[in-house]
């Protein structure tokens, strides 16, 4: 289970992927394996959470990090890019952001 | 509080915004009186999370409803109407997307 709440320190990172329908399950399936397989060991990592669209043409990973320098730490990682380089791959584009929680109602 | 996990039901809509930076409290503020007025009191919501781009460009929503028809409803809401509007007035452009949580890592 992972949690949201406004904090002055965790960074959020959504990174929203365009995909062919055929091909959501695949990535879905491969941002899973790498998410569990490599990116959840790097230091800083506290969660990811992947989402499928209803549509089948979106694919969101909703993740949260300690800071900015642990998630720059975890690109430049060698095994993360092999894993980075195969989603960009399969998907149409993507554009991963950087966010801040602001604010959080109900819950 | 909000928490994300892995639910047969649960809708989630990231709703992104691209706007100037010189505008994005002015967005983030208005969206928040929305949600605390307005969206939390319909039927079947269950959070609103706003989000800060570091960059300046950008604002997310990411929000939990019972159901899509939840969703739906409160759409049609005239009141809810106004504040959308405004909102997507102030944006450069914005892109509601819906999704189901597929898997949970971390947290």
């Amino acid at each position: 289970m992972t949690t949201i709440s406004k904090s002055a320190t965790t960074l959020t990172l959504i990174n929203t992927f365009k995909v062919a329908p055929d091909k959501q399950q695949t990535l879905i399936d491969l941002l899973d394996r790498a998410t569990e397989n490599v990116m959840r060991k790097q230091p800083g990592f506290i969660s990811a959470n992947i989402h499928r669209s209803l549509d089948g043409t979106k694919v969101a990973n909703y993740a949260q990090w300690r800071s900015k320098a642990d998630l720059e730490a975890m690109q430049k990682n060698p095994e993360a890019g092999v894993h980075m380089k195969e989603a960009a791959a399969l998907a149409d584009s993507f554009e991963p952001i950087l966010y801040e929680v602001f604010s959080v109602h109900g819950g």
